[in-house]
C-alpha cells in the first residue's frame, strides 16, 4: 500500500478521494454513480447503524421494510415532493429480456414485457408509505405509528463523489404520523436532536442544529429541521434532515382519522433521514495528510498490536505476553488485531493502520519484553511513549476516552473559529471568498435576496440556527428588518 | 382483532395467507408482487439476521455493500447464470420523467433521458460482484475473499405470496473467491452446515442437508448444496442453498490469480444464500389454527404479562408485583411486553398474543396477589398451569429452552413421519397422491427420468441427501442402477 496521499492543502478534493480508496472504504463501480462500499468502509457504517438502530427504538420506534418500486401515479401524488424528483429518478419500463436473434448469447430487452405502469426505484419512500399508512389508520387509537426503515434509495446525479453524492445510497427514512401537529412538530425535532447527539458523541463531529429557509426545504415539507456541520476546507455539510411534513401527503394519499371526538382530520407526518453520506462527513471533519482519523467509537479496529521480531521464537514470547492482553481487551468489548503477518513488514503495517485510521497501536519487541514495556500510538495527534506492561489497560481506556473526546474537541474549536460575522454585503463576499467556513449574516427572509447572494458568492442558507441568541438587525443585502442571523457557506 | 382463523385442514393455503396478515407479519403493497414487512414481522427478520450475521462473522466472513443496478453487458457475461434470470428482470431503460403536457400534475417517462445501456435490478449479484473481485485479486495472498451482503433482490414472479415467493424480496448473498477447488467446495458445504445449524437450532426447523441435481442447481453453479424442510401440508421448502460455483464467473469476468509458483490460474468461487422466504418456513412449521407458534429464540416479545384488574387500585397493586419482575427478565436479556392497556379487555389481548405467537403469557389478577401466585400459559401447546410467584424466573428460563426444542422435536418427528420408501413407481406415485411429504427412491441420475417424474406427479428431487446411508439399488422409473436413494417431493 503507497502512503503517499496528496496533501490536504495542495488538492482537498483529490485528497478525499484518494483516502476513501487508500483506506478501502469505498470506490467506484461499473454501475455510472454508483460506489462499492469494502468491508472496512461497511464496518464504519454497521457501527454507526447499530448506534443510531439503538437510539431510534429507545425512543419508540420500529422498524419495517417497504418496497423498492413506486408506481408513477403513486409518485406524483404529492406534487412538490415528485416535482423535486422527478429530474432524478431511475424508471423500470420493462420486466423481462430475451435472448437477441442477431447476437447470440447477447440478451435484449423484451418489449413484449412492458409494464403498463412505470415503476420508480424510489428516491424518499413517503409516497409508497402514506398510501400503505392510508390502510392503517382509522382512528386516534392507531396513532402515532412511528417507523424506521433501512434502505438503498437511487437518485439520478450528473456528478457524483463517494459517499458524498451517489446515484445510489444507503440511509435509514423514518416516516411518522401523528393525530395532532403539535405531536408531529416535537417528533421532527426530537429526532434533529438525535441526529445532533449521535454526530457529536459518536462521530465526533460538531453540528449546529437549525432550520432550513424555504427554497432549500425538503420538496413537500412544510419545516426541515437539519444538522450542518464544518468540513475542514471550509465548506458545509448537511449532515441529517428531519421534517414536518404537514399534512401534505395526508392529503396526497386521503388518509384521515377520527379523533376523540369521532371527527375526521388528516393525519400529521414527519421524515427523517441520514445517509451513507456521513462517511463523508467522518472524512472530512477529522482525518489528516497521512489518512483517516476515525473516533474509538466507531473505528471496527480501536486497537491494533504490532509484534517487532527477527525469529519464531521471538514472536512467540511475545505472543505469550500479548495473548493474555487480547484476550482480556477483548472481554471488556474492545476490538483488537493482533497484525502479526510474516508477509509485510512493521513499517509496512504502521503506515496501512495509519491510513485506516485505526485509534490505538501497539508496538512490541525483544526490548520490551526484557524491560516490561510497550509503545503506545494514539493516531488522533500521532504521538507515542513508553510505559509499563501492567499500565496497558488503563492507558487504553484513557486513550479511548480521551481520542473520542479530543478529536471532536479539536473539530469544535475550528468550526466556531470559522463562524464568522458579516455585517455588510461587501464583508460578506469577502469571507466568503478568502476565508470559507459559516458566514453568520442578517437575511430578509426573501428568496429573491437568497438567490441574488447563491448566484453571486455560490454560498446558500444552510439553516437559520434554533439555538443561537435571537439578535435583530438588518439584512446584509437589502437592508430590511431580520429577527435573527442565519448561517450561510458554500456546501456538498 | 378477529380471531377467526381458516382451519389449516380447510385450506391450509388459505390459513397461511389469513395468518401472514392476522399476526401483523407482512401484506401485500400497491406494487404488483412486492410487500410490505410490517414491525412485528421485520422484529422476527431482525433476529433472524443477527443471528446469521454472528454466525457468519464467527466464520471469518465479513459485510460490505454492491450496486443494486447491473449493467446488461456484465449481466449476460455469465452464460448460464444470464439465461436462468432474463426471464425475470426488471429493468431500468430511462433516468428521468418530465411534467406531461397533455395533464397537468402529471409525469410522463422523459424519452431523451434513456439509458445507452439497459440496468437490470439485482436478480443475484455474481455479475457485479466477480466484475469488482477482478480488480481485486492479483496473487494468492489476495485469497481467499469472504464476503457477504444483506441487500434487496428482485425477480418478477407471475404468481406471488407473502414472504414465500415475492417480486422483491430481502436476502443475504455470501460471496467468495478460493485459490483451491477444494477450499471453495469446503466453504460452500460450511455455509450449507451454518444454514442447517441456524434453522434447527434457532427456528426449530428440522432440515435434510443435500446436493441438488443437475436440472434444480443455481444458474452457473457446478454444486449447488441445499437445506430442505418439510411443511405441515406434505409439501417441501428449500430454505437455503450454497453454491460451488467453480471458475465459471472468473472465467466470465477473467479474474486470474498467480499462485505461489506465480502461475496464472482462474479464481474458485462460491455463493450462499438465505432469504425472506425462511419467515415462510417459520410459519409453516410451527403454526397451528390458533395462530403463530414461534421458537422463543426469534420472538420479538418472549413474555407477556397481562394484569386482570378492575380499578387503577387493582392494577398499581399487580403492577407493584410485576415491575420488579420486568426489570429482573430484562436484565437477563429476555422481551417481555406488559399488556396494561385500558382500551382491550384481557380475551382480546388473550387472542392477540397467542395469534402473534408469543411463547410465554403470565396472567395475574386480585387472587394472584392474594395468593402469591401467578398463572403462566405456553403458546406452543397451549396448556397453562398456576405458579407460585417466586418460581417464576426459573419457570421461565424452563419454559424458554423447553418450547425451544419441543417445537423442534415436533417438527422433527413430522420431517420423520413423512419420509417414505418407495420402491416402484406406482408406490412412489401413490404416496404422492395420499400421502405428500417426502419419497425416498432410487433414481437412476437422469434428467429424462426426472422431468418425466415431474410432469407425471408433480413432484421434484429435492435433493440428493448427504448424511443417509447409501444404499445401491435400481431407479423406481427406469430400473437403471442408483448409488442411493434421492428425496422427492412436491415443492414450495
Amino acid at each position: 500500500m503507497s502512503k503517499k496521499l496528496t496533501k490536504r492543502e495542495d488538492d482537498y478534493s483529490r485528497w478525499y478521494n484518494e483516502l476513501v480508496v487508500k483506506a478501502d472504504l469505498a470506490e467506484n463501480s461499473s454501475v455510472r454513480g454508483c460506489m462499492v462500499i469494502k468491508p472496512y468502509g461497511y464496518a464504519i457504517w454497521e457501527k454507526m447503524q447499530a448506534q443510531l438502530d439503538k437510539m431510534f427504538k429507545e425512543t419508540g420506534h420500529q422498524n419495517a421494510y417497504f418496497p423498492l418500486f413506486v408506481p408513477k401515479s403513486l409518485f406524483e401524488a404529492e406534487e412538490k415532493n415528485a416535482e423535486g424528483f422527478a429530474k432524478e429518478c431511475a424508471v423500470v419500463t420493462h420486466y423481462r429480456l430475451k435472448n437477441d436473434e442477431n447476437n447470440p448469447g447477447k440478451l435484449v430487452v423484451d418489449e413484449k414485457a412492458k409494464l403498463e405502469e412505470e415503476l420508480i426505484v424510489r428516491p424518499t419512500s413517503e409516497a409508497i408509505i402514506w398510501n400503505t399508512y392510508k390502510n392503517w389508520i382509522q382512528s386516534y387509537r392507531d396513532l402515532p405509528i412511528l417507523i424506521n426503515q433501512w434502505a438503498n434509495v437511487v437518485r439520478w446525479e450528473m456528478r457524483t463523489r463517494l459517499f458524498l453524492r451517489t446515484a445510489e445510497f444507503l440511509w435509514q427514512e423514518g416516516h411518522t404520523a401523528h393525530s395532532t401537529k403539535d405531536e408531529a412538530m416535537k417528533e421532527a425535532e426530537l429526532m434533529n436532536n438525535i441526529y445532533a447527539d449521535f454526530a457529536q458523541n459518536f462521530m465526533g463531529i460538531p453540528v449546529i442544529k437549525g432550520l432550513k429557509s424555504e427554497s432549500e426545504r425538503f420538496a413537500g415539507a412544510e419545516e426541515t429541521f437539519c444538522i450542518e456541520a464544518l468540513m475542514q476546507d471550509g465548506k458545509a455539510l448537511q449532515a441529517g434532515t428531519s421534517h414536518f411534513l404537514g399534512q401534505n401527503f395526508a392529503k396526497a394519499f386521503d388518509v384521515k382519522f377520527a379523533n376523540k371526538d369521532g371527527k375526521l382530520d388528516y393525519v400529521w407526518a414527519t421524515s427523517w433521514g441520514v445517509s451513507t453520506r456521513l462517511m463523508g462527513a467522518l472524512i472530512m471533519t477529522h482525518s489528516d495528510d497521512n489518512g483517516l482519523v476515525l473516533p474509538p467509537k466507531l473505528a471496527p479496529i480501536q486497537v491494533v498490536i504490532i509484534p517487532i521480531y527477527k525469529s519464531e521464537d521471538q514472536l512467540n514470547q511475545i505472543s505469550k505476553k500479548i495473548d493474555p492482553i487480547i484476550d482480556k481487551l477483548k472481554s471488556k468489548n474492545i476490538s483488537v488485531l493482533y497484525d502479526k503477518r510474516d508477509t509485510h513488514k512493521p513499517g509496512f503495517k504502521f503506515n496501512e493502520h495509519e491510513i485506516k485510521g485505526v485509534p490505538i497501536r501497539i508496538v512490541i519487541g525483544p526490548k520490551d519484553l526484557e524491560n516490561s514495556t510497550l509503545e503506545i500510538f494514539r493516531r488522533d495527534n500521532m504521538k507515542k511513549e513508553i510505559i509499563e506492561l501492567e499500565n496497558v489497560f488503563e492507558k487504553i481506556d484513557f486513550l479511548m476516552e480521551d481520542i473520542q473526546s479530543n478529536i471532536f474537541n479539536n473539530a469544535y474549536k475550528f468550526t466556531n473559529k470559522n463562524i464568522r460575522i458579516a455585517n455588510t454585503y461587501e464583508e460578506f463576499k469577502s469571507i466568503i471568498k478568502n476565508q470559507g467556513g459559516f458566514v453568520s449574516a442578517h437575511w430578509d427572509g426573501s428568496s429573491e435576496t437568497e438567490e441574488k447572494i447563491k448566484k453571486e458568492t455560490k454560498a446558500t442558507i444552510r439553516c437559520i440556527p434554533i439555538d443561537s441568541k435571537k439578535e435583530e438587525g438588518f439584512c446584509v443585502v437589502s437592508n430590511k428588518p431580520s429577527p435573527q442571523r442565519v448561517l450561510f457557506a458554500k456546501a456538498y
